[in-house]
C-alpha cells in the first residue's frame, strides 16, 4: 500500500514523542486526557477560532493512516472518541460534537500518525469555513480544557 | 442522555427506509455498496462540487448519534469505513480520503441516524470552504460510483 503513504524517511513523530513521555511547547503530558491500552486522547495545540479545546484521539502504536490501521486499533480509537464526545458535551458547555479524520496530503493530513479530530460545536460557529489560528496555542490555554475532561472522566 | 437527542417524534428515518428495502429519489437499493451485519455503505445523494460520489456509512440499527451508539456497532461502522476508504482510493482516481461525523444540530447533524461521511479528496478541492449543491443529485449520477466501489470490493 506504499503508494498511499507519505511519511518522509526519518520522520520524528510528534504523537509518538508525547506518548513516550516527551514534552514540547505543542504537546505536554498534562495535555493527555486519557490513555488506554491502544488509544490516547490529548488536547490539540492547533485551534479553530470558535472551537477552542479540540481534542485529538490517536492510536498508541504508529500507523500512518486509516488504510494501514489494524481494525482492533481502530476500535480502540472509536471507543475513546465516544467517551470523549460525552465528556466534552458534558463539560465544555458546547451544544454538539463533530469529528474529522484525514488521510494523505490531498486529504488534509499533516501529521503522519493516525488521529481523529474532535471539535466542540456551538450554534453558528462556522467551523467548516473558518481557518485555524496560524500559531499553535500555549500550554496555559490548553490545560484548562484537559483538566475539565479529566475531571469529568474521573 | 435525552438532552443530547433531537430526533422529532414520528421521525421517518431515510436510512432505516432504504435499509428496509425502500426506494426514494434520494436513496435506492443500487446506491448500497456493501451491507454487513451491523453497518452499511451507500452513495450519498448530497454532493460537494469537487468531491463527487461521497459515501455514507451507517449503523444498520437506528441510533441517533455517537453518544447513543453501542461500541460494537461503532466498531462495525469503523471496519466498513476502512474497507470503503481503500476501495474509494483505489477506484475513484482520488488522492486522499477524509471523513466527518456530526452530532446534534449545532454539530451540523441533519439526519437523525448515526452516519459517517466519507469524501474522496483531490489536491486543492476546497472541501471545507465549499458548500454542497443545493439540490440532491440523481440516481443516474450516483450509480456509476456505487458500481465502481462494488466492482472493487468484488
Amino acid at each position: 500500500m506504499c503508494v498511499f503513504n507519505h511519511e518522509p524517511e526519518g520522520y520524528r513523530c510528534p504523537f509518538c514523542f508525547v506518548l513516550g513521555g516527551g514534552e514540547t511547547a505543542a504537546n505536554t503530558q498534562r495535555d493527555i486526557v486519557r490513555r488506554g491500552s491502544a488509544a490516547t486522547a490529548l488536547i490539540s495545540p492547533r485551534w479553530w477560532p470558535n472551537n477552542h479545546g479540540h481534542v485529538l484521539v490517536v492510536s498508541n502504536d504508529h500507523y500512518e493512516n486509516l488504510y494501514d490501521l489494524p481494525d482492533e486499533h481502530g476500535h480502540a480509537v472509536h471507543d475513546l472518541v465516544r467517551q470523549i464526545a460525552v465528556a466534552m458535551r458534558s463539560s465544555y458547555g458546547c451544544q454538539g460534537i463533530s469529528t474529522r479524520q484525514h488521510n494523505e496530503p490531498a486529504g488534509s493530513q499533516d501529521a503522519w500518525h493516525y488521529h481523529v479530530h474532535m471539535f466542540p460545536r456551538y450554534p453558528n460557529d462556522d467551523l467548516y469555513a473558518s481557518r485555524p489560528y496560524p500559531e499553535l496555542v500555549s500550554a496555559a490555554q490548553r490545560w484548562p480544557y484537559a483538566d475539565k475532561l479529566r475531571r469529568y472522566l474521573g
